[in-house]
């Protein structure tokens, strides 16, 4: 895990991976997978997530205001789906059903969740009417992090590492693409 | 090019391909690459894009309140790079340089590039503040098309198809990653 400079955060999810959101507040911390994620600006970084209303984990973004982007593996599939259909609100010992178990970066509250590739802390740019009525949310990018056997210098090179450290992509129901060729266009 | 009913025109998008984003205002058209460009809403399916304000698409996309994403596949990865730094500003015969012909859906105006495997139309919902505080454009999304040969009842299926018609997922400088395995999780 090695950190990636905010400049090139961008890169870590330029090219559309599903990520696990995570955040914490007043104790408690959950995860959520989310594929609708997406880079929003260079400098300084952003990004956007959806988090539908239904979701524990918008409410502990809304009430600290922080949360964590990061990019689950091949590794990580069933993981990743798991995190995405049981809701800690009907599910509350979720994280610790599913073996998950968090750690923090130096300095920060924020849960990260081990054996993913790369990590997005990021701060909440409040916008009342994106998150009322499109349940979007904004987040500048304040530290990265990156696996450094696939990704460093700001590229990605899946290609000298295991496959199961690949990043993967959801279609729907559990059905995922996982990152594959590399091609220079 | 098959339709794809509007509740499953998500899952053309889900994967985060980078796209190229195109649309018509007063007999020009023109067409870009976007790699930002995510899903907003399942029902009616909506679409975020990022058009910086230096582009001449967004000016087409302002001006006529309508544009469509489409997927470009890995034989296209060079278009797509010239398409994406290449701007109709500097270029004006950007289109016909890199020899793209583009045609229409029945009924539509917007312009559609060939050879892409996924087509989504979409109508511009006015959002003045995400768009001139973060470049951020929101479409509804009206009808979907698909390269059967790759996309139908609501999956992808490259493993089917020539390598060529994979969806590409652009990182950095014209280095793009191509859709991959297909997995369960």
């Amino acid at each position: 895990m090695q950190p990636v400079s905010l400049d090139k955060a961008y890169r870590l999810m330029n090219h559309g991976p599903t990520v696990l959101v995570s955040a914490t507040h007043g104790g408690v911390a959950n995860v959520m997978a989310a594929a609708w994620a997406c880079v929003l600006d260079f400098t300084p970084p952003k990004v956007t997530v959806v988090l539908d209303m239904a979701t524990a984990t918008r409410g502990l973004i809304e009430a600290s205001g922080a949360f964590a982007l990061q990019l689950p593996t091949r590794a990580m599939v069933a993981l990743t789906t798991a995190l995405g259909t049981d809701s800690a609100r009907t599910v509350p010992d979720k994280l610790a059903r599913h073996g998950v178990h968090l750690f923090h970066a130096p300095g920060s509250d924020v849960p990260l969740v081990p054996g993913c590739v790369g990590w997005l802390l990021c701060q909440l740019v409040p916008e009342p009417h994106n998150q009322q009525t499109h349940d979007l949310f904004i987040g500048e990018v304040t530290a990265a992090w990156a696996d450094e056997r696939v990704f460093s210098q700001g590229r990605w090179h899946f290609e000298q590492a295991a496959d199961e450290l690949r990043t993967i992509h959801h279609v729907a129901g559990g059905h995922y693409l996982v990152s594959g060729e590399s091609v220079q266009g």
